[in-house]
């Protein structure tokens, strides 16, 4: 990774064209019906095509990528950590509810193990990308050093380039790690400048006790590694994680190879803030795929500037909520290609009255 | 019609089972995610299982039912009447919104004539149930009468029982008519007990002005017809529209025969609030596809007692947010059917702590 130019990727990155927007946003203006009726349709279809000079996708892509947690020695997860490589088992296996979904979309799945704490030396279809074996316990020193985060940022970039090349049109992100919730709270927490107890909620599922106890581990870990949130390199080794790192790596990628991309709720939103934090135009290719019941959420969403498509109550990651708002980026596309215009299908237009 | 008998009809609607909710719950709950971390999903899961017996939709079929409006006289709506004539030709054809979205949604659209101003002699694909040619202008009598009423129930009915014969799994309802958020403001004020104000709109798009005026238009209405809010039938004849009572007509009929359906936006709840008015049962059948930006529409669907799916901010009718929503409800019929439970995953399961 002594090859990766942070710097040369961040220059790739360019704010979509408002010209082509206005011009998409004309010829649906010219589809027989009330002007704006489709709502966010409209919005999906604009920025897409805008992003892609396409206006059909071709291959949709979600990679999930996976991390361990030395915080998770605090007691901050219901589940043990365990679960993180039985789960990724799982998505190679495709019984996961990542992998329903994304077969429902039409998408495929990529794995990433970026820092799971077991090895994974025969699982085929699994990339290997594996930092270490789990971040260090961010109540006692840094997640990570900086070079491991900017080694997770190349690996992110390398899979945005990959599905480039692999005539990929959208992108999803996903995530699966116990005890990530707490990194990715703390990441709220430094870049939104916010308290713990604002962005710090249940994962998945603990109780009052719990917690308590998770509030006061994000806060001990700012407390002692101060991270410079004008600096989200920092932020993401002393308080981050590999699979975060990964996310925020694939949507700078994203960025810089003009591909829409889809991020999931909570910790995939950590890692696209980074990334956002990293290049203001980063925002113009996200697309939010839905509210988190996690209540640091929003407060990330607002941050990067993008409404989420989706609030069904998910709180699962993996990438779900993502590939759910796929199939709807889809829909506006089919709008956007087949409705026929007013005067192509002799239908009178409406006047403001 | 002197054949089609209500009363035979609500006596068909019976409650969805409790037993068998419980039962489909506690399958998603063995399946290897945190509990209740699909949110909605689950939900979407559950009662579509628990209505139909079934774990996976063979055929979707969208109704849409057009009918002219004699109210549009008063200068309510931003299109002119012959708009409804002509979006006719435009489904039929394929061409236009709820086409694109049903062909992306896997759903076939059935077009129902209820009642145009005009005569679609020989247009192929169209089913022709048309009660009369428009609705008289409910500002100066009431805009049916009961019998056609009825009528317009019993068609729904009936396009229900045939979607049932021909093994459709999902009905979905949709609407085309110039000016009907008109006649769906007055449905929606005289059931829900709200001033004109409280819940008319802009419709297609139409300035302070024309509000205004509508507004008016509503309140005259409901002023003059006193319709009782406690006999539906009595408020479809004297403020409705013939697609309108077609909508609470396939609603009713879709509980009758345990059939799930997906109402669109503001006009279809209109519908099916009727419906649900006629039988406290219906709302069980019922999924809520999408939060209109029209503002009577929210109260329409606290009183039905359903939440919407998506808020894109749509307002175009057709069937159009029904579509979209059936994708979803697919989706989660996916998880349901695919996802492994943590013993067959050979994941650890969690303890709440």
């Amino acid at each position: 990774m002594a090859d990766f130019d942070l710097q040369a990727v961040l220059d790739r990155i360019h704010p979509v064209s408002k010209e082509k927007l206005a011009a998409i946003q004309a010829r649906i203006d010219r589809q027989a019906k009330p002007a704006g009726s489709l709502g966010r349709l409209e919005e999906f279809a604009r920025r897409y095509v805008a992003i892609t000079d396409r206006e059909e996708i071709r291959a949709k892509r979600v990679y999930t990528f996976a991390g361990d947690h030395g915080v998770v020695e605090e007691g901050v997860s219901a589940f043990p950590p365990e679960v993180t490589p039985q789960m990724v088992f799982n998505f190679v296996e495709g019984g996961a509810s990542i992998n329903a979904l994304a077969r429902h979309a039409g998408a495929e799945v990529r794995v990433v193990d970026m820092g799971v704490a077991v090895d994974f030396t025969k699982l085929p279809g699994l990339i290997r990308r594996k930092i270490d074996y789990g971040t260090a316990n961010f109540t006692k020193g840094p997640a990570m050093s900086r070079a491991q985060a900017l080694e997770c940022l190349a690996v992110g970039v390398e899979l945005a380039e990959q599905a480039k090349a692999d005539g990929v049109d959208l992108v999803g992100t996903g995530d699966m790690g116990i005890g990530n919730t707490t990194p990715a709270a703390a990441i709220a927490a430094s870049l939104c400048r916010l308290p713990a107890e604002q962005v710090t909620h249940r994962g998945t599922g603990i109780d009052d006790e719990a917690l308590a106890r998770k509030i006061g581990v994000v806060a001990r870990g700012l407390e002692l590694n101060q991270p410079d949130p004008t600096d989200p390199l920092d932020v993401l080794a002393k308080v981050g994680g590999f699979e975060i790192g990964g996310i925020a790596g694939l949507v700078l990628g994203c960025a810089a190879e003009g591909l829409p991309v889809v991020i999931d709720g909570f910790i995939s939103t950590a890692g696209a803030l980074l990334a956002s934090e990293l290049h203001p135009q980063v925002r113009d290719y996200i697309f939010a795929a839905h509210q988190s019941v996690e209540i640091g959420h929003r407060h990330m969403l607002a941050r990067i500037g993008q409404q989420p498509i989706l609030d069904l109550g998910l709180r699962l990651g993996e990438g779900t909520g993502g590939a759910l708002a796929m199939t709807l980026i889809e829909g506006a596309l089919r709008v956007y290609r087949e409705v026929l215009t007013f005067a192509a299908a002799g239908v009178s237009e409406g006047a403001p009255r």
